[in-house]
């Protein structure tokens, strides 16, 4: 199990972006996708490797008495030990947003190529981008990872779900929810009319949101986040994403 | 009071950055500041303005009683109304960090020109700074907020301090900043050896904590945070920042 989350890390810390890059067993032969492919399969893997380490810690023993050792040799790469780093040949950088970031900026000639807003724009289209990536992370995040973390998680560890707190951050949510669905109704996307990282740093807890608990509606039951939902989730590079993530497991 | 509040608002959404901007009464005509000093001056509005909502909401019936009318203005501009939002000749952004991002990026020829990174060192400058905002957003701000939240603004409100609450958030803050000054061991400031955006946005929080809580010794008595703070907020800019916080305000 210690080598399992070992080659984890590794496998999401050396991804072999550049076309050029040679491939190991720690370096896995991705298929050919798109830069926005890679983004969000980032981002999907980050959230699971925050989950993998709430769910493992507490249940697992093995993996408690492991885990300082992983975290020594991962601390160097990510000081917070709690999301994982990013690593090319270039560069370390931590945090989800900050590697989406990364990875639209230095490979902005790969896949999608305006992710972070087209050239011509310049500072005005990556402010409109940026202050809904903004949301998510202050506003959206918090709440919809806490239920997620409760209804989806929690009953994995064997442990009781906090309703409580469900229904406390439910209600936070549902006020984040309403200005989304006042925005989705303006524009096809966050951003505008163009999809852009602001929309695809939604995606991971709205697929675990809709596809994990109980609690879909509050995507679903809303008229233009229902239609944002259908069309960002139905994208090719996502729909590969969530393959996979549904891929078993090596161990 | 009512207008007060108003004309707060006025003033912070529309700060006469360009050189050109006409001023007037609710268009204060602001020193000739270098670019750091005004998105210093930003980062510390943004805080202000929470605190003044959070303050005066529950506090001053008359202002109760407005809120909703300044509120629907406010909304246009920034849809969460909970932060202030940012305007230019050019467009409107609302995120306090997004607002600064935009800042860097569209008056990059303008003060402090590296504040996201030098232009020769591209994505991989960008990102070393990038991933200490997102830590400021996740990881410093929640817990250092809800300190000074409880310390130095509750007592204003007639309220008794959550002291459970503090003590929760000084361990989580605790850990945060265990971090950061081993980070700040290995450079002089968050992304090298450059004061950058990264330092900026720790300012306003840092500066409640260590001037209006009887938490100042979570920074000053751990050694590298402590050079860091005496080094940043000697800073002609942020002094600047701070003193015109305390100018008396008009009603």
């Amino acid at each position: 199990m210690s080598t399992r989350i070992r080659t984890w890390i590794q496998t999401r810390t050396r991804v072999p972006i550049s076309p050029h890059s040679s491939t190991s067993p720690t370096q896995p032969s991705f298929p050919r996708e798109t830069g926005q492919s890679y983004i969000a399969r980032w981002a999907f893997a980050y959230f699971s490797f925050v989950m993998i380490l709430k769910i493992c810690g507490p249940k697992v023993r093995l993996v408690t008495r492991t885990i300082p050792r992983v975290r020594s040799c991962f601390l160097k790469l990510q000081p917070f030990g709690h999301v994982p780093a990013f690593k090319d040949h270039l560069t370390t950088v931590f945090g989800s947003r900050a590697n989406c970031r990364y990875i639209c900026d230095q490979y902005a000639e790969r896949g999608n190529q305006i992710l972070l807003g087209k050239k011509e724009d310049g500072a005005v289209g990556r402010a409109a981008i940026e202050q809904w990536i903004e949301a998510e992370g202050q506003s959206f995040n918090p709440p919809s990872l806490a239920i997620i973390f409760q209804l989806a998680f929690v009953p994995m560890m064997g442990r009781a779900t906090d309703m409580a707190m469900v229904e406390q951050n439910e209600v936070k949510l549902a006020k984040v929810l309403d200005v989304y669905e006042q925005r989705l109704g303006e524009s096809q996307y966050f951003a505008g009319d163009e999809f852009s990282l602001a929309d695809l740093v939604h995606l991971p807890n709205a697929h675990f949101l809709v596809n994990r608990t109980n609690k879909a509606g509050l995507i679903t039951e809303r008229k233009n986040l229902a239609r944002w939902w259908d069309d960002v989730s139905a994208r090719p590079a996502w729909k590969k994403v969530v393959e996979l993530q549904n891929q078993p497991k090596t161990s």
